[in-house]
């Protein structure tokens, strides 16, 4: 199936020296491998720059390793082409060499669990993560599973398309399953991030009145030109509650979105609801600190709902592509080079990303 | 894989002169499938007789065909053994030799689509169904899709498992999709039948107010031996929407589930609907006469909503037969020996079965 | 409370000769009601003219009526300020002299029943309508309920909010209820009318892609002026469910909301909708030619619902009123002087109108 | 209106000393008060007594309190006749001289903001509480608002109804908000206490499989007499969630309801949940001991949701009161006269009642 033409070496980051001063290293003779049964070998064009990805090499939180051999490459918001393609994929999964498609954090599943037909395949125990147990997509040519592989629709750019296979369909499920409604008012922490500037874009094309809430004049200039109503700066306000009280007619917001990583927001956040709202906890804080975020007397003194979801399913992606292909949606990006993968990694590091990072391979 | 021990040839009941004057042939020379990529070969102990098995050979429904060699067996309610396995079955889908297992009306689906993926799978238009397009469970000796094959679980009888393979986990869905409540009232037209007296059990089991509906002496003390509240025969009930009413404080029942096939249950059904009350379509009514069921006048003054579903998805029967395993649903069955298949169907078209048919391959 | 002020007569519109060939006399000397108990007196600017006042005055559907002495006047969508308050209104209404509010359908409901308290007061059956059992908003000084009486936000001129006392309302609620999501595909059946044109600018303000139907250039221009994605043309279609497929990559519509009040739209509509769509009826048709809109086998073969609402509730008008004060709706309508009254609603009989008459009391 | 009959003082149960050492008095001597605009007045025959109660005379919790002079009479589950009528009830509300009615912890509420019109009326902000801003249950003779006074169904006795006015209806809206289903496992940590118990006999009701977690036999033998199908000693069980986890294959429960007023089961209840299980919080502890229940890590791990309510609506309450009717519910209670009101309160502080205290009046 024009492997023939395939090269036996290809490009890929790897980690070094994982912990607090991790580093990361580029290669170019990563061996490209062979679908296997139900796969695909896709040559990718860019990835994006996760902040779980961090985490991984951060060694910060607990998660699944890859049982690798020397290898050790994360990622998982990867766009490219099919190259080739393994045994006993039926004709109803509809992909055919050449497909633009792309990776999303969950690489496959068991599709059969209760779970899984549920639209929570993300909580499927047999389900494996991209660049956790699999090859992530900071891999020129990387494996994937022909159930989840996701087809981008026509007039989604491939830089556009990458942050949405994980941030964009995260946020994307996020808010629909918060149950939030169009009319609401939802306020974002950490609004600036990859994830959560998403989130102020998906929830004004739903028709939500958006809060933005992060720290500083450019994070907050970038929210507002992408369809937040009010940004509150965490630097400069005294009590983000308060505010967020005053800007909601002194009802507090339907909603909290957290896409922050820092604990700060998750401890206060209940205090800016109203009654019957909800949080939608999304952002990974580390290990090392955990914030506590709700008590019973606040529960049920207000019929608060705390919640949190991981990723999102292949409905989310597909639903999230859709919204960039009508260009409702369009993610803030900062594009690099693949062999300064490690400058944008650092960057996102040092939490001065305003939106996302992406790396294009064919640089 | 224990293969060696298999017979070549197994037992089938086929279809003659399907039409209206169809017949059922008993043959003992039908070859033993060999599983495929995914696919598991399974000995069978019982089949349920479920009257869509009635549609297709009686052709009065237009349904997918069998693109059948000679042997045309129909059946979708089947319990037996894993005697043999196919290539590439993943362990996380937890099947090994031996176990007792149940194929369903749904054979298989592609288990990526919007459908398959939000618990709509029996939607599927890659989907295949048991005794349509594949081979049915009149069949001794037929192969399953591991994916779709149901383990069933210890304390069900097969007897008890078959029915809940189809009409159970069918009722199970249309009573939870429907949206009723426990402590709602619940009418079923056609409560005697093989879905509707499993519908009682069901709605019973949940809570609910069952009234049955349906004709005869016979049906009707089945229906209340099994939980029925009240029984409205509609052979000697002149009004049987304002017996209904009555029965309900004059407000009406929050919810009409029709298992029947006749029209007549759809067409006068929602006039014994209180405000905001649903309509729930489940027996397939012959193509010669398909009624309305709804006017706009109906749906906006009163709020009413209207609906149907087909069979149940892999976690409606893993919920339907817990159910059964708790001890809370047990289906009126009437058994007849394999050579005897025949006969129960005929009994089925004669509309005189209370409860379910059941055939034993192993008597 | 200022009533000194108050003149002894006012304006208002009566039918005359009700049936098909009934009339609308303006007169100036109709006694100013009192307010009684809980009620207030509201002196109205502006009231919307609605399709239902006609089905009221051409007697084409059974409706409940006014046991009144000489004055009959219908109209259900009036803004204007209180003059004079009753007795018994508590402080935690909040209402106040010169507060500035607007009269919808429902006059008033009791409050404490199933169907009051969980957001269906239209249902109520002690609830009474305005313009039918209470003198509607084609009279100037009107009563309200004190507790039905809805305030206007800022910034929504009285001419914008009068048909969001009905119709904006109304089709909130039929696009809420109907459980659609941002992102689906709708279709609106009527929609250059004064309720689907609203539906239309409801519908996108929730990120919903909009399919209008309707017949003519003037409806069509203006359909996707107010954001139709599309506009299909039943008068010169030949085949409106297939355009809408075709228009929907081959899958159908999510939902389909009919807000036209002939039948044709009815009795073919489901057959534009995809598995698991929604069809919600609005549109009244008259008593003369009610359609059938649903059978069992579209049902259960698609997994469709059928259904309709009346009108919106006290939290439905808060909330469609704020998507008018943000900015995101604003009815298309043609104002008329109430000495012309007449002419507006005859205009509205001869189906000519895009969008909502409003006549205003003070010109 | 029968005024005449009626004396001029009753009896009522006063807090003296409210604090860590409260005592609860008896006097005869408390003047009958008049019912004024839209009240009743009802002559109670039996009391619950709540935990809520206890924190109201403990001082413990930060509660709004009666304006009183002199008389300080808590409690909010009462149940007698109605024996006088103020001015401006209509007719719609259906309360006459002589019914039997309750009294819930909800005494009036505006009836027409948001939260009142969408089943939310005990968070309404103008809500007033019986036993707290208004005269309580512990008082024979006390007023009710006609619109929140509750129809007692025939069939269900004076000391069954009065438990579900607060402990059921809380339960029943804590069950049915948390949105668990039939089948699903369900675990109550206060199992046997006052709302605990009801909740082991609602979930059964529903279809749920319930595991009572609580301390000591005596608990344990009622929760297992009155549907628990497992019981948890909390004083004897080294490790409950993963006791509760092995009684649910490995899943752990669906949702866990936390009745008990103790901070622990509250720290670290979400331990026992299965992925996208859910926690209820009811209980209230008291202010000196707010624990924390949730954490990010956890809640985006497990997609789990942790939410509170208090106390139910009038629909909760009339859903409640059906199920006592059906016979399906029935609270275990311990009666006490009238003037051993006293030592019902102080067992119920001591944390020995296995079931509720109720109070006749009438003994």
């Amino acid at each position: 199936m024009g492997d023939a033409a395939l090269p036996t070496t290809g490009k890929a980051a790897c980690v070094t020296n994982p912990g607090a001063d991790f580093g990361v290293e580029v290669r170019n003779d990563v061996p490209v491998p062979k679908p296997g049964n139900m796969e695909v070998l896709i040559k990718l064009t860019v990835t994006g720059i996760c902040y779980s990805d961090l985490h991984y090499m951060l060694e910060d939180l607990p998660m699944p390793k890859m049982s690798d051999s020397g290898v050790v490459s994360p990622g998982h918001e990867g766009i490219g082409h099919i190259v080739a393609m393994g045994d006993n994929i039926p004709a109803s999964i509809g992909l055919k060499m050449g497909d633009r498609v792309g990776l999303k954090p969950v690489w496959s599943s068991c599709n059969s669990c209760m779970l899984c037909i549920s639209e929570r395949e993300m909580y499927c125990p047999a389900s494996l993560q991209t660049g956790l147990q699999k090859p992530g997509t900071y891999q020129q040519y990387v494996l994937g599973s022909a159930d989840h592989v996701m087809k981008i629709p026509e007039g989604v750019p491939d830089e556009v398309a990458a942050p949405i296979m994980c941030s964009g369909a995260t946020i994307y499920r996020g808010i629909t399953e918060s149950g939030l409604k169009s009319g609401d008012w939802v306020a974002f922490a950490g609004a600036g991030g990859g994830v959560g500037h998403m989130g102020v874009m998906y929830a004004k094309a739903m028709g939500m009145r958006v809060i933005a809430i992060d720290g500083g004049k450019e994070k907050g200039d970038m929210c507002k030109s992408i369809g937040a109503e009010h940004f509150v700066d965490f630097m400069e306000t005294k009590d983000v509650n308060a505010e967020v009280v005053r800007l909601t007619d002194g009802l507090g917001a339907h909603g909290l979105i957290i896409t922050a990583t820092s604990p700060a927001a998750y401890r206060t956040g209940i205090g800016m609801l109203r009654t019957s709202g909800v949080l939608m906890s999304i952002g990974l804080p580390s290990i090392a600190d955990v914030p506590s975020i709700a008590d019973p007397l606040s529960l049920i003194g207000k019929n608060l709902k705390v919640t949190g979801t991981a990723v999102g399913t292949r409905n989310d992606v597909r639903r999230a592509l859709q919204f960039a292909a009508q260009g409702l949606v369009k993610p803030v990006i900062e594009q690099f080079p693949f062999d300064k993968i490690s400058d944008a990694v650092m960057k996102l590091k040092s939490g001065k990303v305003a939106g996302r990072c992406v790396v294009r391979f064919d640089e």
